[in-house]
């Protein structure tokens, strides 16, 4: 059997690396990239190299940053008393796309999780927990995932911030807008009526 | 609202281009990539652009290739007298996946579309002929896709091939092996009862 060549076998080795593409999809986008022009493929691997350089990390909130800080951070119009603790930094860009939120954020990088060894000093708690001395945020909205490290996440944050005059609250869970009550897993089902609220 | 920093928005504009990532995977792949190490990004890159300098047509079969001939086309153990003529490149790399062919192939880079604008001179229709010519190929086995494209492609070739003294046939259509009769769709349905075979 001919085997594929080594040129467009890297690539095909290279892409099937990234989360989500599996082999088929790999190899569909190795034959496409070989197809293109070569100043595409310049300007797309350019692209990776320009932004692995010339992104950082906000000394601010550790999300990602074209500078020292974030355009949130240094955006004076949003409310500086507010923080919203994230585990990502794309979960940064899934709240600015709601357009609700105009406060500050907080970047994790991860979340605990003890049987992968992940502990309070492997992601950016502590980075919060300095932030918050001698600052004039009144509240703390953890919007970690709904998972059991997300959970354990938030409730280890409610701890630690404890001792700290500010508030401490968790971001709402329930059936999600316009989604059908008999689609509905259990989990989301139960968590919808306990978090129920009183309409009058 | 805070957007994407450029360096990532690049990224994403890049990757969305690529056939089959739509919005989501380009930005969850953006973020990974700039979450990789250094050495890893620069790898990928490096892939890329080595592949798009490296990698050519057959001068024969216009096959993907490495060098001025491609690894079939070198391969003298290859049954010379049978040639499997395909559309694209993937094409010859799913013909060799199956290990059931061990002739030489022929790339046609497309398909005949009159409403594209595609035809006989824009694939490598002429190149086919031009090869047959003096050669000791006796069959031409046509494996072109078979939606409308691919079927005018088969037809064509085949009345274009007529004065030449050799065989063309077209590739086989019927049920997939393994899938069952009460899923599969009334063409191919239609296409299986009309190619049976005599079995006594």
């Amino acid at each position: 059997m001919a085997r594929m060549i080594k040129p467009l076998n890297n690539v095909y080795e290279q892409l099937r690396r990234l989360p989500g593409i599996g082999s088929k999809t790999a190899l569909r986008l190795a034959y496409h990239i070989i197809d293109l022009p070569e100043s595409d493929v310049m300007r797309l691997a350019e692209a990776l190299v320009t932004a692995k350089k010339n992104v950082h990390l906000c000394e601010e909130c550790y999300n990602f940053a074209d500078s020292t800080k974030c355009s949130v951070c240094t955006d004076q119009e949003r409310d500086q008393s507010l923080i919203c603790v994230v585990e990502q930094p794309q979960d940064v860009m899934a709240m600015e796309r709601s357009n609700g939120y105009k406060g500050l954020y907080h970047v994790l990088h991860g979340a605990l999780s003890p049987l992968d060894g992940i502990g309070p000093d492997d992601i950016r708690i502590k980075e919060l927990v300095k932030r918050l001395q001698g600052s004039t945020v009144k509240e703390i909205i953890v919007a970690t995932n709904s998972n059991v490290e997300g959970e354990a996440t938030a409730t280890y944050i409610a701890q630690i911030l404890q001792p700290l005059n500010v508030q401490v609250s968790r971001i709402a869970h329930g059936l999600p807008v316009g989604g059908d009550l008999e689609y509905a897993d259990e989990i989301t089902l139960a968590r919808a009526l306990e978090n129920r609220r009183k309409l009058f």
